[in-house]
């Protein structure tokens, strides 16, 4: 098998936890498979390295920016490099530039445009791990671009794609992903499985695992895609942890996987709105303008034929941008303008819900039966989202995960 | 003009000592220079790198160690580039192989092989001042190979003469080259001018303000070279150094320039060796074999026509190869065996010499003066090497900066 694994900060934290990853590829190498791995920087470095751009220049150049960030995983792909030779493995590190890793110019948030990996699957068929710095790619012009935060997962995918791996092995610090957070619910289980889709839905709805990026790449390009701890014993290879995969290798399809919760989220209530065509385009241009990402979003039916109300939602980071952009809107000015910083979208998410009644029923009933009123709701093919209170957040994250029957025994 | 200005790991130590260097480079663009800017690492960064890389393999990979250790001088050319942004100034960092700076593939310890100046030098054409990761180069296969400690100096020159700038300076923690040890001899002058192979000797005899390497370079290739301090006011444009520079552009020449001392000697004294044809080379060629660096070589006059004694200098951390390569010899098994640490080698140094007789008897007169005791003398066309005890370093230092005149008033 050809396979690649990918290491995250906190799996390469010292040089003691690179020995530890050292060993599971180790492992791996001894099964007989290639491999070909991606490491991110030691944790703290990269943050470190931000803070000494932010220092110098607060509103720094990206390009620089680029070529001083992606340094922190040269130096992890350097190490783990000499920890699998001290283990009597070939391995040589690569960076972003040597293999070539070809993203956009977009710097500090480039996209992967392209790999070309002749030049690395001639070393791996030579027998030697491939050791890459994640994170980062090369421009057309030969600039350093990084991914931005959390892109060594999509750095990961991409090169499993571009290598036609059999698997990419996401190590971190937890050893799969859970039906919800299990700091909120102790029974909550690890799943064995889950679809791209599944996992997309969760990694966008708060379940921080794996970086949203990652998982649409891993979708498109069809690569099964495994989450495990580092710090468990076990490799990939032995599949402990949670393999993401396409829907049709999943045999017993739940009809909910998972329940997740998303704070950092503002609700803006807009009250006599006049009721003209065209208004929604006006209230919400300007907040694209700004590139403010309006979420979930209901219209009340209006009473009088004159005016109405609406609700909607926004990171709680842009509320403050949102309301200067609401406020220039001419149309609005005799509308009242309510905002809601406390509240919570709890979302339940399963594949399984295209083919069945009931599920938002469920969902509703159990929210009612703890007396937890819903502000507002929006659906997906395989999600229900829900605003609520975010008092309530433990309480109706708890609900949800028992009335969908996701407790262990 | 078009000017290449080095900083060294104690010039750009911290974020204020990076915007300290930036602010000389500004100063220099603002008198309509063109400039290079080549960058070390931030104090102790590379030692930091270093010691991962020994923590997990002890005799590592030097491909790996060279991929490690390189990422300090990166980031140090990125932040110094948001620096001069952040002063209204054109700005970009250019890591070894985006230049490129090829080099040989003696990983750790790589020469430079050729610089291709055409993309810097349109950037630089284009009103961008260019700021190059020191200390690294890319060899002829893609790999990252650095110069070996102290190795941006080189990288300086190496630019200054690719570019075929006017000048190159060095800014580093003191202010020029002294005629000695200002912590020996308080009255100890700046040099205004001092000659490549002065400088050579110089470096080469324990004064530490330049790597060895870059002088030879510098000479070689015409390249006016300045020693300066980062931490005093003015720039180079001001001319407030040391400029090392042709022998010729030196109007007066001094006879002495300057008084080194070189602790980290050991002498090997070789009492009874056979006197016969060919011994020379039976005792130096297992020291050469064993690359141990013998340095200072006297033989005394054979009294009885059958043995002789010897007497030479090694350093100190190689004593003991070099007394096991001797044991080692079968023409030694009659010859006793002297060692002494505790001496030092003492220079005095200046093109003057060449036309001036009398030099070697000021300074063995001086000596005798004070009751020093020669053990080994050595010369060269422009320099006088004697070894004595380390007791008397200071002493001796002293003395003989007094005896040529070197004093400041």
């Amino acid at each position: 098998m050809k396979i690649v694994v990918k290491f995250g900060g906190t799996s390469v934290a010292d040089i003691a936890c690179i020995e530890n990853a050292a060993d599971k590829v180790a492992a791996e190498v001894q099964r007989g498979n290639q491999v070909a791995v991606v490491v991110s920087a030691m944790s703290g470095v990269t943050n470190q390295l931000v803070s000494f751009c932010g220092d110098i220049a607060p509103d720094f150049d990206a390009q620089e920016y680029d070529a001083v960030v992606s340094s922190g995983e040269n130096v992890t792909s350097g190490l783990m490099a000499l920890a699998l030779q001290k283990r009597g493995i070939s391995a040589r590190s690569w960076q972003g530039w040597q293999v070539p890793i070809i993203c956009d110019d977009v710097h500090g948030k480039a996209r992967i445009a392209d790999i070309q990996p002749e030049k690395m699957n001639a070393a791996l068929d030579g027998g030697q791990v491939a050791v890459l710095a994640g994170f980062q790619g090369v421009t057309s012009d030969g600039r350093i671009a990084t991914l931005g935060r959390g892109g060594s997962d999509t750095t990961a995918v991409a090169l499993a794609a571009a290598l036609e791996a059999d698997r990419c092995d996401i190590y971190t610090d937890v050893n799969g992903v859970y039906t919800t957070d299990p700091r909120i619910v102790r029974k909550a289980q690890k799943l064995d499985r889950i679809s791209y889709e599944e996992m997309l839905e969760m990694a966008s709805l708060g379940a921080k695992v794996l970086q949203t990026r990652s998982v649409e790449m891993a979708m498109k390009r069809n690569v099964p895609l495994q989450v495990l701890s580092t710090f468990e014993d076990g490799i990939g290879s032995d599949l402990p942890g949670t393999l993401v995969t396409r829907e049709e290798d999943i045999v017993e399809k739940q009809i909910v996987n998972g329940v997740t919760y998303q704070k950092g989220e503002a609700k803006v209530t807009l009250l006599n709105v006049p009721d003209i065509p065209g208004m929604s385009a006006k209230i919400f241009g300007p907040l694209t303008d700004a590139s403010i990402n309006v979420d979930m979003i209901v219209q009340n039916i209006s009473q009088n034929g004159e005016s109405t109300d609406m609700t909607f939602t926004v990171p709680r980071a842009d509320l403050d941008s949102a309301l200067d952009a609401l406020q220039a809107c001419p149309e609005l000015k005799d509308t009242e303008i309510h905002t809601d910083k406390n509240v919570v979208k709890v979302s339940v998410i399963g594949i399984g819900m295209r083919s069945h009644a009931g599920v938002a029923q469920t969902m509703f009933q159990a929210l009612a039966d703890k007396g937890i009123n819903i502000q507002v709701i929006s659906t997906s093919e395989i999600k229900i989202s829900v605003l609520v209170s975010a008092d309530y957040t433990e309480l109706a994250v708890r609900a949800l995960h028992s009335a969908y029957g996701l407790e262990s025994e």
